[in-house]
């Protein structure tokens, strides 16, 4: 409305007007395995996954990896209260290093920040990283954690080295396992069972076309992702029917919680060429997908952390998309948190997930 | 004589230039150790200490703990371009934890953040850590590296968790061993040998009379800090006699190098009780001690990174404290870099240390 009025005014603020509606439009679908993998060069492994004896208890911590083995311009945004991370001073846009590697989440508390001790010795060992003269590299592989030890068994069961070492062993192209999994198996979200989620958006129009977004995330969020009717507060950002349910996006109002042990992460990937201020700037952006699909998000006892890896293998020149890719970088990490809600089909020994609570829209 | 001319202008002005000459008067002495130790509850911990085998090579890298047991308000400073860190995104103010446990600084580039995997450990082991419920604790334990790997032994021998296990075991209060020692093993440092140092500054008059500040460092810098003559440039800043060599300070402009592969990497400690915004800003004024001793700092390839530990022993409000002690902070860490180099007392492989160019000038 507002706008209708200020286009009315003149002539030439209509004649802008509708230049920017035709720049806003773009069409987008989801990749072909709506995951983060839809992104040419980006592969993912998990540790552990669940056992294939159905009888086995499921995994209750875990290790997600990210790869980029030719490295992807990085960058972060760090916004929840009480984080756990490492190597994110070296993303910031003016210190040297541009690509990183490998971006690793991971469970345990601080303790699972040993994971990505093993990611980098996987990469040492293929010969990815950063050139460090002699034939050597240092693989540049950033990292940030989410709060679950001692839910399920004991406080000392967490993600060290050898989690990152299998994950990295295990990351392929193709599609991604969700649910709990990885830095997803101990995951719980406002008191359901959180988890492992990924989605990806393809842009189809205009300058943006061929752009590929992905996003896999973590979620362990002290805030729901849905209210007390089961509609997810992102459930206006479904893609081509992606989610199950039938129903509105969520309205209710739910009290926040006090939780304080919580995180949920995320790396978003994209085949755009962004320079490293760039990238910085689609974290930023892409870090309002918490927000629209978590509530409250960013919290004290949220350590929330969202990557960027821009792989650039798209050589365009994309200074006038940063503003698109950020955005569908938002959307996609929304519904890559839907996602993850959706694919917690088992609740851990105290929370129960969404489809043991809204059976009925886990029907499809 | 600009201060004298502005304060001649009014009677007003003079009277509040006498004010500022007072508040900024303060004798200022080294403390019984002139160490970072000279803080109450401040444990320092290397690993590898030098062979008593005076027959055995020198070790090539290593890894400085700094505990405090009842933890510490922590503060950073990142102002170098080739970081590579952990756990500083917890340090900004606006973030949960308020206290630090320790804080490592390691050799062997970012494979060395792997140090900080082992000082956890051993800290959970005497239950020292941010509480987590059910009598569990997560140790918070920033940590930075430098750059040392395959200077003069194979790439792959740098320090993993098992450095940082033994350095926190290690960990005592008393006198700091310098030189070639823990982070300090393999440094270098403008083309020199370069080593670990520490030092201390007990205020003694007025408001600040009682606040203890202590430094150590590992000095691995692309810049110098000594001119062609042996002349340091931070040789002003000397407290009783304490550097053993008679000369001025360094005038000399040295042309800067072009290495990439550096990084000096400190902590400062202080007795006094600050918030963790104050610590921020000591950690800022505490850089400019680098500035003051190392020519140039802060470069593309040095990731120098300043960690604050405020311990908070003497209770009383700092806050109209926190210019000195952050002033002090300055001229203590550029003390410890003086020690640094004037301790590291045997060459390496390739480079010579300060005393072996300079022998006149180590002769005490």
């Amino acid at each position: 409305m507002s706008r209708d009025r200020r286009s009315s005014s003149s002539a030439s603020a209509a004649a802008i007007f509708t230049l920017l509606i035709v720049s806003v439009s773009w069409a987008q679908t989801p990749g072909p395995l709506n995951a983060i993998t839809d992104v040419p060069g980006i592969e993912v492994g998990h540790f552990p996954l669940p056992s294939s004896d159905p009888t086995s208890p499921p995994p209750i911590t875990g290790t997600t990896v990210v790869v980029s083995k030719a490295g992807a311009v990085g960058g972060v945004s760090q916004r929840g209260g009480a984080p756990g991370t490492r190597e994110t001073d070296l993303l910031r846009p003016e210190n040297l290093v541009e690509k990183v590697n490998a971006v690793v989440l991971s469970g345990g508390s601080a303790y699972g920040l040993a994971a990505a001790d093993g990611v980098m010795l996987c990469l040492e060992a293929q010969g990815v990283g950063f050139p460090v003269g002699g034939g050597h590299v240092v693989p540049i592989v950033p990292s940030a954690i989410l709060f679950d030890p001692g839910r399920c068994a004991a406080f000392s069961v967490r993600p060290n080295a050898s989690f990152g070492l299998a994950a990295c062993q295990a990351a392929t192209g193709g599609p991604v396992q969700q649910g709990n999994v990885g830095a997803g198996a101990g995951a719980r979200s406002g008191g359901s069972k959180g988890g492992l989620g990924t989605a990806s958006t393809v842009l189809t129009t205009g300058a943006s076309n061929g752009i590929i977004v992905g996003a896999i995330v973590a979620v362990n969020s002290s805030g729901r992702t849905f209210d007390a009717q089961g509609n997810f507060y992102a459930g206006f950002l479904e893609l081509d029917n992606e989610f199950p349910l039938i129903g509105p996006s969520a309205t209710d109002v739910v009290p926040p919680s006090n939780l304080l042990q919580n995180t949920t992460i995320a790396v978003v990937a994209t085949n755009a060429k962004l320079t490293k201020a760039q990238a910085a700037k689609v974290a930023q952006m892409a870090d309002d997908g918490l927000a629209r699909a978590i509530k409250p998000s960013h919290g004290v006892g949220d350590g929330d952390t969202i990557f960027v890896m821009a792989t650039g293998t798209d050589t365009r020149d994309a200074t006038n998309l940063v503003n698109t890719i950020g955005s569908t970088a938002a959307d996609t990490l929304s519904r890559a948190v839907v996602h993850a809600i959706l694919a917690a089909t088992v609740g851990d020994c105290r929370v129960k997930s969404y489809c043991e609570q809204f059976p009925q829209n886990c029907a499809k």
